[in-house]
């Protein structure tokens, strides 16, 4: 059946369906959040229970940050979902609750929809967020709108907060989305363990929320995730800081997968690839020395938050020369 | 300059900017929400002061909710955070904090943008709201989504709580809106006070912000606002409640400009108009009695809520003999 078919109040009320429908069982942990009213209303409401509340947006758009060719309906919903958890989680905050607006051409077939509703249900139910309502829009161009809160234990980590002798680390590795993608496109075997990881990586992103939180909890100050590339979104928090950084490219942690299916680009795909979702933060040295037992990944010291133009970044080679790095982030409108 | 040319982060700092100089001295009354992290960061964070928050979305599309022939940029812009403040004021909240994504074709003029973030940011002075971050995005088609806290001090009014011998009430008149969009469509006199009055009603609809609290505070428990034309909306809390209710057409408040304007149609405009943001809520007789001094604007007891198939509206005369209503809600859809 065509969404046109079957009418925006109808399809409304399908989608709700399948989101009380969602067992709370599905939640690996009790939810952070106590929803008091979830979809049906003209608001969702929740118990506020931490010291400060979080919101943060996200859109994906047809065509431009995905495409159905290498993205199917559940992994789009779980992506549009990701996407924002991982912002929550670089702020240190517990995911809350999500509203989310479907933008749909007329002749979108309704069981897409709901296997992208299924996505979405299976990444609120891996991080503990609660779907609480939203909207269906007719749209020539096909756009998820997702808006997340979120709620604070104690100080959210702000890009602003890094400081000159920070140490810079990111959690896990990067280049894996950059090279899933790759691997969609076709320019790479698409056999194997390494092609699935891959694969994997660029459809189902998982945000670090746990590791998020375990950050904040250990005194970890600023953070945020990799969208647009290490150096790019490093460049971010950096102007945010008023400083510069320099990264070792030897410390970069390049997906071992990337590198075994692109040797040539897989350090280009880690410094500029985006969509890793990793966290990028800074702590002073000894705090990240002492940050060892307190998260389940690995954890890489890739370099360190200098005085110099805000917004700059270096990256050198293991005797400390400059090396020009590949191209910069990506500009949707150009 | 075109959103092309300036770019994508371009356009996030200029528009940044402008939010960071839109003077606090703009709002009417201290904001409720005390922002600690507002654009720049992976989320906005603020202080959570009442006993629950709320969250909703609206977006509005190019061709589909709006066409740029009779609203102009500003208009858009205020109109885009007065849909989500009346969402928030039909639960009785206090407006917190807003996300906003823009959805922008290569082509948009730069200037247009900043002229449609001043009118965002002109209703979010008016109404204690806080812009706090968001997102532009490249899409073939304009559209615009917020999303919109909110703080609640007590009780959340929601549809499921009318009850059976509740009466049901509107603030202030209904069919202005729609009757502005006849005239800006060339249906009537485009001359004269009220032309001028029916135009603004429709693109500077007025949410109830401040009534929306005062019915929560003085006890009404089921609101909601009327967006897609009081019997279409009446037909949506009646079927959360699970009753039915009884208009009586003597009752409906028509907007007087609405009936200058266009005697003949009016009526119609005020049952099923859309858009007018006026607040539908329901309350024991008693209460309702009580309501005189406790709102700044007309309210106008329309009917009751009656037992029957969850979701009728029947319509009556001051007979108290149906009448067929014209012609129901809106379907983007179809």
């Amino acid at each position: 059946m065509l969404v046109r078919e079957l009418g925006e109040f109808g399809l409304i009320e399908r989608l709700s369906r399948r989101v009380s429908a969602s067992p709370a069982a599905h939640h690996r942990q009790e939810p952070p959040v106590r929803v008091r009213v979830g979809i049906g209303d003209d608001a969702a409401v929740w118990e506020a229970t931490g010291t400060a509340e979080a919101l943060t947006t996200d859109t994906i758009v047809d065509g431009k940050h995905f495409t159905l060719a290498t993205t199917g309906w559940n992994d789009l919903g779980w992506k549009s979902l990701a996407t924002n958890l991982s912002d929550i989680a670089a702020m240190g905050a517990a995911p809350g609750v999500a509203v989310v607006t479907l933008g749909l051409p007329p002749d979108t077939v309704v069981e897409d929809v709901e296997a992208l509703y299924d996505g979405l249900l299976a990444a609120a139910g891996e991080f503990g967020a609660s779907v609480a309502g939203g909207d269906v829009v007719a749209s020539p161009t096909l756009f998820i709108t997702v808006a997340l809160s979120g709620t604070l234990a104690g100080e959210p980590m702000l890009r602003s907060n890094a400081a000159t002798g920070d140490l810079i680390a990111v959690t896990g590795a990067l280049g894996a989305s950059a090279a899933g993608l790759a691997v969609l496109q076709g320019a790479a075997p698409a056999e194997g363990a390494d092609a699935d990881l891959l694969r994997a990586a660029h459809r189902r992103p998982w945000p670090r929320v746990a590791e998020g939180m375990s950050l904040a909890k250990a005194g970890v100050r600023s953070a945020m995730d990799i969208t647009d590339g290490l150096l790019d979104d490093l460049g971010k928090l950096c102007a945010a800081a008023g400083y510069s950084a320099r990264v070792e490219a030897v410390c970069v942690p390049v997906h071992p997968a990337a590198v075994a299916a692109f040797p040539d680009d897989a350090m280009a795909m880690a410094l500029n690839g985006g969509e890793d979702y990793e966290l990028l933060f800074t702590a002073p040295p000894r705090l990240m020395a002492s940050l060892g037992g307190a998260l389940d990944c690995e954890v890489q010291v890739v370099g360190e938050i200098i005085s110099g133009t805000p917004g700059e970044v270096f990256l050198v080679d293991a005797k400390g020369d400059a090396i020009t790095p590949p191209r910069k982030g990506w500009d949707h409108f150009a």
